[in-house]
Order: C-alpha cells, then sequence, then structure tokens
C-alpha cells in the first residue's frame, strides 16, 4: 500500500525534517511540503534549498489544513507542539514523530491532545549523523535502517498508512510496546551517547598540556566518541530528561560491568580480558553481517 | 635526511606489520623484506600477497643479518623477541617498534638486552583499524597520522634515522618522555577501547531477546562503540596488562565524570547537561578542524 499525501506539514526542519521533505519529493509521496521552526534561518536556508513550498515560524501564519504532519524536534517541545495542534487541526490528519523516546511522547499527547480528527501514530526512524541542521540533511539517509512504530490504539488503518510512509523512503518497519522501545533505545543509543560526552569531559578537564596531547592523537580511538558528542546538544539535553529510569538503569549495568574490567585489568586477570574481548569482537561481525555497521574511513576527506 | 635499508625484518605480519611492509616498498625505503611470524598461515598470506622476500616462524632459520628490524606483536611477546634478538643479531643494527605503551617496552628491554650491536629507539605510530591480518593491511594507514618516538637515551644519530624512516611513510613524529606517552595513550586510546568493550559486554548480558533488538538497532549509537570492539583482543589484553597504572588513574576520572551526568540526569539538571554537551561539541570540532577526525559513511559500502 502506498498512500500519497496531498499537503504535508513538517514541524522542525533540522537534519532529520529536511532529509524527510527530500526523501518524500525523491519517492513522489508529496509535492506539497510545508515547514514549521522556530528559527527563520532554518526555514530562509530550507527555502534557499528548495525543499519547502511555504515556510513559517508560527502556526497560526497558515491557511492550509494538512494530510500529515510530522514532528522533528527535540522531546520537550511536544507540549507546547502538541498544545497548538490540538488547537489549530480542523480536518482528519494523520500525525506522526521521530522522537527518540517514547513513552513521554505518548504520556504528553495523552495530556495535550483531546482534538478527534488528530491521528497520533508514533515513529521513530533510527537514523541520524552528528551533524545538524537542513543544509547536513540528505534523502538516503533513512536508506536500509529500521523504523520503530509504537502504536497507541488498535486503529489499523492509520498505523498501515505511517507504516507505508516510512517503508516509501526505503525503512525496514518494526512494531513495539514503547517502554520496550524506550530500554532498547537506552542501551543502543543514549548510554553509549552519554559515555561518549562522558569520556570527551574526562580528557577536557585533565591538565592543559595533556589536553591539547589528547585532542592531537585523538586518531587513536577517541575520535569515535568525539564523533558522536558532536550531535545536537539540546536534542540529547531532551533525550535524557525523558528516558530518565531506563537510562539509569542501564548506566547502572554499564558500570558494574565497567568496575569488572577494571579489577581484572589491577590482578592482571590476561584470561578474562581475552575472553570479553573476544565475545565484544563476535558482536561487532554480526552487526557487520547484518548489514547495520556503516563504514568507516579513517583516512581524511579531500575537502 | 633519507634513509634506505639494503634489508628489514619485520616481526608480527599482521595489519600494522604488513601495512608497514607494503608503505616502504612503495616509497622505495627497501626492497628486501623479511617477514618473522609465529604463525605459518600469516607467513604463507604474505608470500602470497607478495610483500615478503622471505618468512619464517624461526629466527634461527635465517641466515640474515638486518639493517632494520621493526617489531609489530602484542605487548606481551616483547620479552621473549628481545631474548632471541639479542642472541641473534651479530652486527650493527637499527630497532624500533609500534607498542602501544612504551615504559613496559622500555623496561622490557633494558631486562633483556644487553647486545651493543642492537640500536632500539621505540615508536608509536598511532595508526590502526578495528581489522586484523595481513590482508586488510594497506600502504596508506600511516599517512598524515602521528608517530611518537621516545627515544631511551641522546643518541641522536639513530634517532634521526627512525624519524626519516616514518616520516618517509608519511607520518608526522613528536618526539616525548614514555611516562608521558602512557598517560596520554590511557586517555586517547586505552580508555575508549576499554569502555567501549564493556558497553558492548553490558549489551550481550541483557535478556536474550533486549540483546537481540540491542544488535538490530545498534545504527543508533552502539555500532561505533562495536567498531572500536571490533580489534584484535590479544593485542588489546597486552595494552592493559602493561599500562595498569595509566589506565586506572584515568578510570577512576572517567567515573566520577560519568557519577556527575548520572546525578544531572536524576535530578533533571537541563542546564548542567545542555552546558557540557555544547563543550564536548567544540571539542569534536578541533579534531576535525586539525584533519584528524576520518570520515565516516553511515550508509553501507556496496560489496
Amino acid at each position: 500500500m502506498l498512500t500519497k499525501f496531498n499537503s504535508v506539514l513538517i514541524i522542525g526542519m533540522g537534519l532529520i525534517g529536511s532529509s524527510i521533505a527530500r526523501a518524500l519529493y525523491e519517492n513522489n509521496i508529496t509535492s506539497n511540503i510545508f515547514g514549521l521552526d522556530s528559527n527563520m534561518d532554518v526555514i530562509k536556508k530550507c527555502l534557499e534549498l528548495d525543499i519547502l513550498l511555504k515556510g513559517e515560524t508560527d502556526i497560526n501564519n497558515f491557511s492550509e489544513q494538512f494530510d500529515l504532519i510530522i514532528i522533528c524536534t527535540p522531546l520537550n517541545s511536544y507540549k507546547n507542539i502538541f498544545s497548538y495542534l490540538n488547537n489549530y487541526v480542523s480536518e482528519d490528519t494523520l500525525l506522526t514523530d521521530v522522537g527518540s523516546t517514547k513513552v513521554s511522547v505518548i504520556e504528553d499527547f495523552k495530556n495535550h491532545v483531546n482534538n478527534k480528527n488528530i491521528k497520533f501514530v508514533p515513529s521513530h526512524p533510527i537514523a541520524g549523523l552528528e551533524k545538524s541542521g537542513p543544509q547536513h540533511g540528505f534523502s538516503s539517509l533513512f536508506q536500509n535502517r529500521y523504523c520503530i512504530i509504537t502504536p497507541i490504539n488498535k486503529d489499523n488503518k492509520y498505523t498501515d498508512k505511517i507504516i507505508a510512509l516510512w517503508e516509501s523512503i526505503g525503512m525496514k518497519i518494526e512494531k513495539m510496546d514503547s517502554k520496550k522501545h524506550d530500554r532498547v533505545l537506552a542501551m543502543t543509543s543514549h548510554i553509549p551517547q552519554l559515555i561518549a560526552y562522558s569520556v570527551v569531559t574526562t580528557s577536557t578537564e585533565l591538565e592543559a598540556q595533556l589536553k591539547d596531547e589528547v585532542i592531537k592523537y585523538s586518531a587513536a580511538g577517541f575520535r569515535d566518541f568525539t564523533r558522536l558528542a558532536g550531535s545536537d546538544p539540546v536534542m540529547w539535553r531532551d533525550i535524557y530528561s525523558n528516558n530518565k529510569d531506563a537510562v539509569i538503569e542501564m548506566l547502572g549495568r554499564f558500570s558494574e560491568d565497567l568496575s569488572t574490567f577494571q579489577k581484572a585489568i589491577r590482578n592482571n586477570d590476561l584470561k578474562f580480558l581475552e575472553k570479553k574481548f573476544t565475545q565484544s569482537r563476535e558482536i561487532r561481525k554480526i552487526i557487520e553481517d547484518m548489514g547495520q555497521a556503516g563504514s568507516f574511513d579513517p583516512t581524511e576527506k579531500k575537502n
């Protein structure tokens, strides 16, 4: 089933929002994309890039209704967005989002929306890059990546439309309960990111001279952490404030494991270290075999 | 100053050893490279790849003396290698290595070598990849990367030759005290790697079902950690057993910082999180500006 949309509103025209716009045009899902962003510079950039029919910083400046609305903003803005959509929408409208937590999003929706025209199917397309802003978006970002859908109710008609939407831009779909989603993502995304931030913080709080050396010799492994740490600070701040419980649970487990490694190093337990390191390599192999590893080029791109 | 070598012996023909061989040929530094590796399959592979004049698993099967010997094996094999070189070498020979710790290497050398023909200049070319084995080596691995030299004594003649060697294959040279080297590398390399192992370990010890999901959705950040964790287990085991003090010191600092983040999440201290995340992004920017970031392609390579 391929649904075409007469008009689509994307709220938040950063890396993800602008990539969705490009992908929808490219796959002929719609020819009319409207953009809403609190930052006028972002709207201007999108108009320059010719990826919006019309852009605004206030929804009330639009006169149109939309078939589909996609929220692509940091999580702490959802309450406000749900409130104004609750007032604005006057016709049947499919609503989805790209937020990295789902329990909080569903709670915010239930607390702020009673408008029966709004059919909300929460989504989380797992795709991204450490860059932010519409100039870095690209249409193939979603190709071959997973999108997790966490439906609120059993109305399959709307869920199916949202599934078709993500599939049309190349994604593989999984349905999941929102609580499970938040635990899985805590481990695959929120914890790695927090640890990356923490490693970078530790290095920057070293004595000044040592800090310079750390940056200089970052090719030795540290740079992989800084890549993650290059992501949008506000987006991540909001993720931690909306997935507190799962993050703190997983962080507890991680700290235990790290202590076990520390103890093994202190006691020179070479067998333990080699065994654990070998097991980790096997996990890497599985991810590569699944085609989910991406590829890293250790040389520099020519500019 | 460019020194050419009549004959070079590389001990350990894995990713690094085989890449050095390729780079030395390509830059006309020598045309005679001999290889020693405890694994006959590795030697056979290198002969197939045509990157060795002759390969052996026992140094006593050679009849030649060498101008230059480069050790490219895991650190715990150094004691044994120094012992047999101490017996074998009968002419003036320049010796260097690529080990990731330098204090332990120098100590091993002093404890096992009294042969005055051996002129040792410890090196650490900071370049690598998560792959292992000679089939993954390539000559441009060292291009534009740093090589740290930690000279034992003030004999500049030999140090200068080793500097010229690494420069000839594209490296930038820094001299450093061995203790400082080990602290810097603990932070830029050994800690990130250990944390990567630890994150992968935590994820694999989750309930079976959750573990499968973590692997499936690894594109969300986790995969960056598994990339590091794909490295050679024995090499890393030996690094931790030879840089215990610096690793444990830096790990202590990291754990403190991680606890601070955990507390901020628990207390919903959004200001703190945003500030720290923004600072981390600035560090990333510096590394990119220095041309030490490499480049990551989030799409899959076509095979």
